[in-house]
């Protein structure tokens, strides 16, 4: 259980330590850009057949690792299970996103709302951290997550992948009493959610607040930072996840960058419309960063891919704690070729980054 | 020709001077959420026969002011005329927003453009100005309006709308050299729209640049920002145009706001998500700023749109150069009723802050 993982280089990372050469994963580096994904997708009738069965679930995460040599496993599920696992019950169309049967529509719809039981409702996904831990036998470490209050907050409100969350944006406004008091309960069954995936054996938790960038003017900080925070503070003091790095992904959020950099949490995600320059200079240094490749660039040849890998590399410069990843989920249209391309750039020229720093402090010692 | 403007607050606020009130206009104020501009877009059978008729284009922009105490008219126009001059045919099938009939598929169709000719192809444009501004007989200043040259770029390559205008970004990414081709024609372009509105009788113009926040990390100032700043020194030197103010809206991009500040314009449009002090900070007090209400706002109760008129307010602070308008776009399924709220709140409490602000100021006086 206590064996040393054979690459750490994503825990030093998050922890702003040093290490060999900058480390990668990719958002959804476990999907559809892979045909073996395609078909066990297949194999498995619907996306809720594959989440839901550990084995798959367990399969799917580690086809990546098979194919690339990437820093870090991250679990194949969705964060919509935890609303299915709160009575909404989570579906896919195929070309629609997700949806779910029973959405909120009225008041009594959340006042009825409770924290899921983690054992009962969502005890697949612990088994799936379980499976893939013990197949990954140390390899690289797990990274589990859930998506932010606000964020789940949107589905469950629309009922269904939005351009602008409307519904969601307007309860906040209109009814913010009840606002709150949902995304105080989605805060509590986040938290336990990832307390649950750390005592399962995840390694690093991730948090992705997808649509914080939607909120309008200092209501991020009422409706999503506060939650943010809120969920940090409880893990601090949780004993299964209180050792565990936590990434904060708020796409569309720079704005917030600063305040999200004092929130707790070990490292923020950037996407990809600032450079990792100007992210540095507005978290000052507080935290780690993971990021920030636009996911546009793996349609590009190979010697462009290359190219804006070095850039963002080069953007966040010579000090320790940078995870590279895109600024975005990878998409479906990607060649997988692409992806190993981009892998062997940023190991290689993250290793050539840290020879020339080395020279450089050395330059500066006495 | 010379008789003074009967109510000047906006050309006061833009120049930063002080006003009775704080004066507010709004963006799309001549449009679909008005039942007389859905008669007379009936009647004109479609969205061009209506924009290129300069009489109906002149009463589609007087028709708010007759029912609202507006303090500014815009042109009813938009901002895909130009490359529709520029042989583009632009055409609007309902529910589908902006087409074009030949969007720009290979280099020589970039190649092939030229500027084009004001009095020829967008005599429509002018005469509509000059009607307008007759009409209008000085009750309040006309401005006119142009997309920026990569707004504009943007719908050329892809043909239409979209929510991530990937054609655009690539020929960034892959063909620089003709990327920036088709930008210096359109910046050339741009300049001379402008030039001709002022020359017509636009008394304020402005910039669009809606989708400036699309572009990656630095590439906004490379691919937008750059040709921006073209078109204001252009214009600064334009006999018509250089006694103008000008007001530059570049949605989403709010983590540009201090570079854009510099760029030399009058004023700078803030979109939603961000506050007025936030937006005052981050460009130093360098502009008048146009904005921001959360356009959603519109379809809430009105003493929910009062209250959020005062927080937009307040957030300026007691400070001239503030124009009051929405963070983006009126939308259709807004009531009437409530924009007349929204301005009388606007211009009551506006008036409120300045009796409060002569009243501090005394306070401190010796």
């Amino acid at each position: 259980m206590n064996t040393p993982l054979k690459n750490d280089r994503l825990l030093r990372a998050l922890r702003r330590q040093a290490t060999d050469t900058t480390p990668i994963w990719l958002m959804r580096q476990a999907g559809r850009y892979l045909p073996e994904y395609r078909a066990i997708r297949e194999r498995a009738g619907s996306f809720m057949a594959l989440a839901k069965n550990p084995h798959y679930a367990c399969e799917v995460s580690l086809q990546p690792l098979v194919r690339f040599d990437l820093d870090a496993a991250i679990l194949f599920s969705d964060i919509l299970t935890l609303p299915d696992a709160m009575g909404l019950e989570l579906f896919f169309t195929p070309g629609e996103g997700p949806q779910f049967a029973r959405p909120l529509r009225k008041a009594s719809d959340i006042t009825a709302l409770s924290v899921p039981d983690m054992d009962a409702e969502l005890r697949y996904v612990m088994d799936a951290v379980q499976l893939i831990r013990r197949e990954l036998n140390e390899r690289v470490p797990l990274i589990g997550f859930a998506g932010s209050p606000w964020t789940l907050a949107c589905y469950m409100i629309e009922g269904r992948s939005s351009h602008d969350f409307a519904s969601a944006l307007a309860l906040c406004r209109n009814e913010p009493t009840l606002a709150h008091h949902l995304l105080e309960i989605l805060a509590s069954s986040v938290s336990h959610y990832l307390s649950a995936q750390a005592a399962a054996g995840a390694q690093a938790l991730m948090i992705f607040d997808t649509w914080g960038g939607l909120l309008p003017q200092t209501a991020f900080d009422e409706f999503s930072l506060r939650y943010l925070r809120q969920i940090l503070a409880t893990l601090t003091s949780d004993r299964h996840a209180r050792e565990l790095p936590l990434i904060l992904f708020a796409k569309g959020a720079n704005w917030h960058l600063s305040k999200l950099a004092t929130s707790g949490c070990t490292a923020l995600g950037v996407d990809w419309t600032i450079t990792l320059a100007q992210a540095r200079h507005a978290t000052a240094n507080r935290v780690a960063l993971q990021g920030n490749l636009d996911p546009a660039v793996m349609r590009a040849p190979p010697h462009i891919i290359r190219s804006q890998a070095r850039s963002v590399l080069d953007s966040y410069g010579k000090h320790p704690g940078h995870i590279f990843n895109l600024g975005h989920g990878i998409t479906p249209d990607v060649n997988p070729e692409h992806v190993a391309v981009l892998i062997d750039e940023v190991h290689r020229y993250g290793h050539t980054l840290r020879e020339t720093w080395i020279e450089s402090s050395q330059d500066f010692s006495p």
